[in-house]
Order: C-alpha cells, then sequence, then structure tokens
C-alpha cells in the first residue's frame, strides 16, 4: 500500500532539504535547564502551573535555535507530564509551536497496553477523539509517537492501525539503548530468535503496509546507537522501516557507531540526541549565567556539531551513494 | 527495611474492612459511557475540555457508587490523556476525590522508559517535582502505578527508588492477561528462564525493601487471571509482594482463576475488573436510557456481584485460613 503523503516522506523531504539527519531530544529538566528560565512564566501561586510555563519557554526557544537546520525535535513526554496537567497543556503548545515551524514532531512516550487501551493511545496521540455530539477533535496529533511492545502484538495492532490510517509514524523499540536494553530484549523465542528480533520481524513486516513515495515507511524501530554491531543487521532485517536512533552523545553512541543504521543513500534513519545538545555542552555555571540568546547560541551550535559528525562519518560510510551532503 | 504507614498497608486495612479484594477499574470510554453524562460538563466551544468535563463526572459518579465496598480503583490514564490536558485534569481531580473519599488509588499507565526519564516519571507520578525557588510539589500523588519493564532492570530502579522512599506502591508487568502477552513474556533468557519469571525474580528481590506491617510489599506484580497454573508459581515465586491481576470479566478470567494468585490469608493480590463493571453489564439500549442514579446503582450491583464471587471461591480454596469474609 502506498501512503502518500504521510509523515515519513515529510520527514524525508526535511532530511533531504536540510542535510541533516539528525533529531533534537527536548527533555525539560528543570534541575538543568539555565537559570534564565526560572520565574519567566511568572507564577500565581500555582508553582507547577508556574513550571510548565517555564518549560514551554524553555521547548519554543529549542525549536527556534535549530528549526532551520534539523528536520525533527522529540520531546519526551515523561518531562513534560510530569508537571501534571498544566505540564501536558506545555507539551501540546511547544508541539504545535514546533509544527508551525515546519518540523516533524516525534512524541517519545513509550505507551503500550493491551487492545483496547491501546487504542485509546492510539486515538489521543496519533489520530481523532470522539466527543459531544459524534463530532471527531484532533488530540496531540503529533507525527511519530514511540511504542513499547511488552504486551506483544495484539498491543502493536492499534498503533500500526492508527498509524497507516493516518499518515502517520510509529517507532516500535526493538533495541533501546540503555545498559539493562538485552535483559528482556535479548531473551529467546521457542522459534530461537530473540525478543528483539522478534519485534523486528513484526514491524518489517506492518512496514509494507505504510510504504511511502520514497519507498520508506512510517512503521518503525527504536534501534540504540549503543550497539553498531547489532544496528547493521537490524538495518538488513526492516528494509523499509525508519528508525529512531537514541543513544547518541551522553549515552555514549558516536557519529561513526550510528552509520549503521542507515541506507547506502543516507536515509533511512534519524539520530537523537537530547542531553547532549541541551546540558551537557555547558558547564552549571554557565548554565546559572547565560542569557537565553546565549542558551539559543550554544544550543544551535552543538546541534550543528553533531550534524557535521554525523554527515562526515555517513560521507566516509557511504560516499557518492549519499543522496546528500 | 520495614516501611509502616506505606500505601500497601493501607491497602490491606481496606481489603479487610470491606471484605473484599477486587478493584473497580476505570475505563472512561466516551463511546460506552451512558447518555447521561454526554453534555454535562457544558461546552465553552473547546470539546476536548467538554467531553473531559464528562469524564470527570463519570469518574466521581463510579466512585460514589462504590467507595464503601471495594478498597481501591484504578483509573487507566489513556482514557484520561486521550483527551489532552483536560483529561489529564480530570484525571488528576478524579483521582484526588478518590482519596477524599477514602480509596487507594492505583494508576495504570505502563510506564517505562530509560533511567533518567523513568525518574522524571516516578517523580511526577509517585513522589514529587521541583518547583521554583527549590520548593517541591506533589505530583497526580496516586498510591500505585504500573509499571512497564521491556528496557529491563536500570528503567525499574526509580520507580522502585520511589515507591520505597515515599512509602508508595508499584506494580510491575510480569504476565499480563492479553492473548499476545507470551510473545515477549514467555522468551527464555540465558539462563533457562522466561522473561516473566526473571522480572518476577527481581520483583521479588526488591520486594523485600519495602515489607509493611502485614508482611507484604508493595513493590508488586501485574500477574493476569487469564493463566490460572502459573498464577500459582509466581505466587511462590513472589511470596511478599502484593498482585494486581487484570482480565477478570471481560478478558475471561473467572472468580476461581483469581484464587491462586492469593495467599491463604487472603491478601497479596487485588484482582480488577473494569468493562465489566462498567459497561458489559447494561445493553447499549441501557448505557442510552438510563439516569446518572440508576447506572450508579448498576455499577454497584454488579461490583457486589464480583465481590461475591471472589469471596466465595476464595473460601473454598482457603476455608479458615482466610482473614476475612
Amino acid at each position: 500500500m502506498k501512503n502518500e503523503n504521510s509523515t515519513v516522506d515529510r520527514l524525508i523531504e526535511r532530511i533531504l532539504a536540510m542535510k541533516n539527519p539528525s533529531v533534537v531530544g527536548i527533555d525539560p529538566d528543570y534541575s538543568k535547564i539555565p537559570a534564565c528560565y526560572h520565574g519567566i512564566g511568572g507564577s500565581d501561586g500555582d508553582t507547577l502551573a508556574a513550571v510548565a510555563a517555564e518549560i514551554e519557554f524553555f521547548g519554543k526557544d529549542i525549536i527556534d535555535a535549530v528549526c532551520d537546520i534539523v528536520p525533527a525535535i522529540k520531546p519526551q513526554m515523561a518531562f513534560y507530564e510530569k508537571y501534571g496537567w498544566a505540564g501536558v497543556r506545555a507539551f501540546e503548545r511547544t508541539v504545535a509551536y514546533a509544527k508551525e515551524r515546519g518540523l516533524v514532531v516525534i512524541e517519545d512516550a513509550k505507551r503500550g497496553d493491551i487492545g483496547n487501551t491501546a487504542y485509546a493511545y492510539a486515538q489521543g496521540h496519533l489520530s481523532d477523539v470522539e466527543v459531544s455530539g459524534g463530532m471527531r477533535v484532533r488530540g496531540y496529533d503529533v507525527d511519530f509517537l514511540t511504542v513499547s511492545p511488552y504486551l506483544g502484538s495484539e498491543s502493536l495492532a492499534p498503533m500500526v492501525d492508527a498509524a497507516v490510517t493516518h499518515g502517520k509514524g510509529i517507532f516500535i523499540l526493538v533495541k533501546t539503548s540503555n545498559r539493562s536494553a538485552g535483559e528482556v530484549q535479548d531473551a529467546r523465542t521457542a522459534r530461537g530468535e530473540t525478543v528483539s528480533e522478534m519485534i523486528a520481524d513484526y514491524v518489517a513486516n506492518e512496514a509494507e503496509r505504510a510504504v511511502g513515495a520514497y519507498g520508506y515507511s512510517g512503521i518503525g524501530a527504536v534501534v540504540g546507537a549503543t550497539y553498531p554491531q547489532e544496528m547493521r543487521t537490524f538495518r538488513q532485517r526492516m528494509p523499509r522501516s525508519f528508525f529512531l536512533v537514541p543513544g547518541y552523545g551522553a549515552q555514549g553512541g558516536a557519529a561513526a557507531d550510528a552509520v549503521g543504521c542507515f541506507c547506502a543513500d543516507g536515509l533511512g534513519a534519524v539520530v537523537n540526541s537530547s542531553r547532549g545538545l541541551l546540558y551537557s555542552h555547558m558547564s552549571e555555571q554557565e548554565r546559572a549565567a547565560c542569557t537565553r540568546e546565549e542558551y539559543r547560541a550554544r544550543v544551535r551550535a552543538a546541534t550543528i556539531h553533531m550534524r557535521d559528525a554525523l554527515l562526515d562519518a555517513l560521507r566516509k560510510e557511504y560516499g557518492k551513494t549519499l543522496l546528500y551532503g
């Protein structure tokens, strides 16, 4: 099934236009955001709402700093919903702002539940919800959502269906970037494959339902940058799926490690960095003293640095077959 | 470590007082809630907010209908967050109302992410979050949270730590009740145990850190009612952990199947039913025509019916060792 005008095509067009397959992860960690954001939301006594306003300013500044150099952002829902409903409202406003600025939005929420509950998540995050009078209203309306597969294929199907129907994308966790990822993900099924491989085969199969104009599918996979060898095997196992690659930077993955998740045309993957672009390039003192303008400039510089490192590694690996750069 | 005044003790005291180990799951599915709730929230043009107000009335009515006969409710976050920030606000207000009415609140959200992100979820849902001026404010402040283990022990540790520190509880997904649960959960690790068994051993081990006055721990497990045999093995494998048992009713689990998740004293588990108590005991026509008062009476009757069925099965199985009933 060809899925024209899908978000995976829009993502690819942005990658080609920006000559950049990297993604800025937005994790608004209050204890780490520069001091210049503290208090700018005002406070009406409801301090969770005040912090939510601050992280909204923070996220929008990140968007302003990078929207003309990256294809997409990846806001992490955990860092918004921890501030309650006001945090979720800040998330929604940040998503809307990113889309206004032309960015593709990848919501990192790792949702996963039994069928009818997964359907509720899929409606809210990827499609629309029924409201009074039989009308339907857009939910979070993100372009991509990350999805956790612990409950098996029945729990994934409503997410896949929503993505296919609405021209959206999902990234199903196949092999995550964290230290203890293998405990569950390297276990073996009765057929002898690992859990990661089984999920990869599910992704590859469902991906065929939503292939876009460039031959790639929005039914994608999360594969960590921390497993460079395995990544190449997964690349072959899911030939049409886009990969979301976490673990770059703060978690130890390097540009040379990440190239294996790409196809020879330089497409097929986006590499995310969150803490590496938001925080770790500045000392605590610098974050305490900088202005918003200075902070935006530092985030932009770090993002350009990541783009260039990735592009160098891709050129070295794929040379002339690279469609950009 | 003894964890006095923990929520697991409060849960046990409620079970003993109500002579009832069953839990009412609140899944406010707009397409299924009785028509008498449609439109009662008013509408200011923001229709998501209007629906959120309706599901808030709906949830509070459920609470009024059952708060003197069950120990706990289990609101499912998916059915709130699908309505955006207004839905999350309805969730928060429903939780607060349930606690006012003396109920223990089990948030079903199945969160799971890498360490620093899991920490953000743990703060928001189980403990408190840092706000302006170094102050800390309570987040959702639920008593228990369900947690998904696909990312392994590193992703679970911040949740366990938050529960231990704040006297809260978590239910880690060990074996879920849905059809495709075994795909991932029955895979085998290099040591030959299944993923479920490995997670169960993790739960059993961490449970020792938070044993309450009754000898049970709030570091608990989700074990589906749809696997009566396996359940008994898991019961032995996690002797101190409380179980949250889904799958009763709509998913096919029966009272006789659920008894295996209890210890001989009738403690150690709570059995949840959501759709079976909210919707499936009434026809579509009945849900279209009933008043709120009639609906509350029907939910109460279904809840009493479940309590009695469970109690009968427990008496049959454990007889005189049962601490209640």
